[in-house]
């Protein structure tokens, strides 16, 4: 059966960095289905593609091997990683875009070593291409994961802001702006267990949850649990990071209403 | 043979949403050819993504089958539909981004109900992933579109301009601009069957028809039958609609300069 | 065995040009596997596309069909050609788009003058889908070359500008600034022949060079060679043409310290 390759970088496309990696791949497993996951990750944003990766890698089937390079240090000390999660690969550099990956399920990470899994003479500022790429077409090819080099015990992990309690809700911070300007929270749909209560953004207070957009007028906000399962806050049809004026690290409050 | 399935949206792709559209259909059909038509069509603008998918699914092979999402209203009571058109399947929300698609051919148009081509649970914001992508993945594998769920008879059609005939000639109206700044107007080319004739535009008259771009010198205006079939304006190697100051919806006036 | 072929283009992806290509394609070898190598070439810049396409085709597999498709003399009296480089093949207008591709090997250039190898009656705006689509999914199902057309011995080359040695170094010229903002010259690593060099552009002076981006403090300058072979001028963590305010086409200058 044809293995099925996602990419995932900062790299956009226009370059043509992103076609390297895939004719380096093709040479290699000329048969892989070849997924663009996305190109458009913000420029050295590790915490975006962590977001991203861990995101999209949750709906691939068993045998997905996913290449993540957003990698500002590369050609540094900084390892070349691959994460085997029992059922899925992960392969780029040990800078913490793993870091969501790996919470989920007991994983084995080993360090890129051998060079069997990169091209000759890998150059030190395209690993993407001279080591992830080939390495994750040889182990998408069946080449064994063992082989790779060295286990990794102590991988780069992300410090992600955390929701805190309050003593009249829950106090968090926006982790994502995505492309409509929906705003996502670090809060849990699950930890919000009271039906009246606000949401508090910058100069905007919403009473009460909705499902979906279009429970309020064009243009209002709404506040909803998002399909990743997280608080977001959202404008009918509108862009609610610019409307709002939101942004990655503000502030977002939950008080519950009772009494 | 591997089914084809190409996606429209106006999701960009950096959030990975459309990832992990592609990761459910791999999931249900890991031979699958997936295309990406455009994650780029203007956020909410169903009738941009009505145009494109017309353009684009007259050229894919029978059997191909379209997913389009720009579905401002997820998780409201708009219907989920797929399309048959007897060669190929178009399966997205049932909010008029198939009313150009449904005008050529006879087409049979059911809703999508029956869970068996849902994920679980489909999240109320995000449809694309969890009822289209799926039941798009298991159509193309062959399960039996009657299956899908009840007929809808009165599809959601959306309100196209239409051009309209005056004393000497014809008043039609931009309908999309790309990504080259060229201009498309309503008209279609086979209403133009005078040689002697201008076309009037905000403040720039073009005399006569052209066939390409370069038959006009760098920077100047030009006005031509495009591939679609319709009027366009564009500026040799320039950007018309900046140039010219044209934007959807404006005037565009064909005279005939008989006499 | 899957076919590969890659595109290309200035298009963008949002009018659904590039997936009318691709449906063309599918249509002619419904088994190819079809790779988007990128559709953001500045419009209308040949150059760009030349040096995208050079560095990328160099990765893929022997076979591959490489499409590119920055056209704006289309339609006009500018042949269409394809390229057999013995190895691969490419496929566009004849404007100079493969004027880096046909200096590396011994290459022979046919004119696309059979009509089996286009669409019925192609439409001057659009060869791309009409005349480029089909050639190159005509060749890749393996379609005899030697029955394009006519051989073209003259083809339209691009002037680029080359190094010139000064008396203690060289001077360059920025060819190109990738999406980071790093600014690739035209000299070669190879001229460097060096240590102690300054590498000076705009207002900045960079003593010695460098192997990777991290080998400087965040936000301050480097050369190095870049993983083309070039003298690249980059910022770690920052955006190099920005910060230093270059562009394509000024001066980089490289000055011996010998003494």
């Amino acid at each position: 059966m044809a293995p099925i390759i996602t990419i995932t970088t900062d790299f956009g496309t226009r370059d043509g960095y992103v076609a390297q990696m895939k004719g380096v791949m093709l040479g290699i497993r000329s048969n892989a289905t070849i997924i663009d996951c996305t190109h458009d990750i913000e420029p050295f944003s590790i915490l975006e593609a962590a977001l991203v990766i861990n995101g999209a890698s949750h709906y691939y089937p068993p045998g997905t091997v996913h290449v993540v390079v957003v990698d500002p240090d590369v050609g540094s000390g900084r390892r070349g990683v691959a994460v085997n999660s029992g059922d899925q690969i992960f392969v780029g550099p040990d800078n913490g875009v793993f870091s969501l990956v790996i919470r989920k399920a007991p994983c084995v990470m080993r360090e890129i070593a051998n060079p069997d899994f990169m091209l000759p003479c890998p150059h030190p500022t395209f690993h993407g291409r001279d080591v992830f790429a080939p390495a994750a077409a040889a182990l998408a090819g069946g080449k064994p994961f063992d082989e790779l080099g060295p286990l990794v015990v102590n991988p780069v992990v992300l410090h992600l802001p955390t929701p805190t309690a309050i003593a009249d809700g829950i106090k968090g911070t926006v982790i994502h702006v995505d492309r409509f300007g929906n705003v996502t929270s670090n809060i849990q749909g699950t930890m919000m267990d009271q039906d009246d209560l606000r949401v508090i953004a910058a100069q905007t207070v919403i009473r009460g949850m909705s499902r979906f957009f279009a429970e309020v007028a064009e243009g209002k906000p709404v506040a909803l649990v998002n399909s990743f399962g997280y608080l977001e806050i959202a404008v009918n049809r509108g862009n609610a990071a610019e409307v709002l004026g939101l942004a990655k690290g503000d502030e977002i409050l939950v008080r519950w209403d009772r009494e």
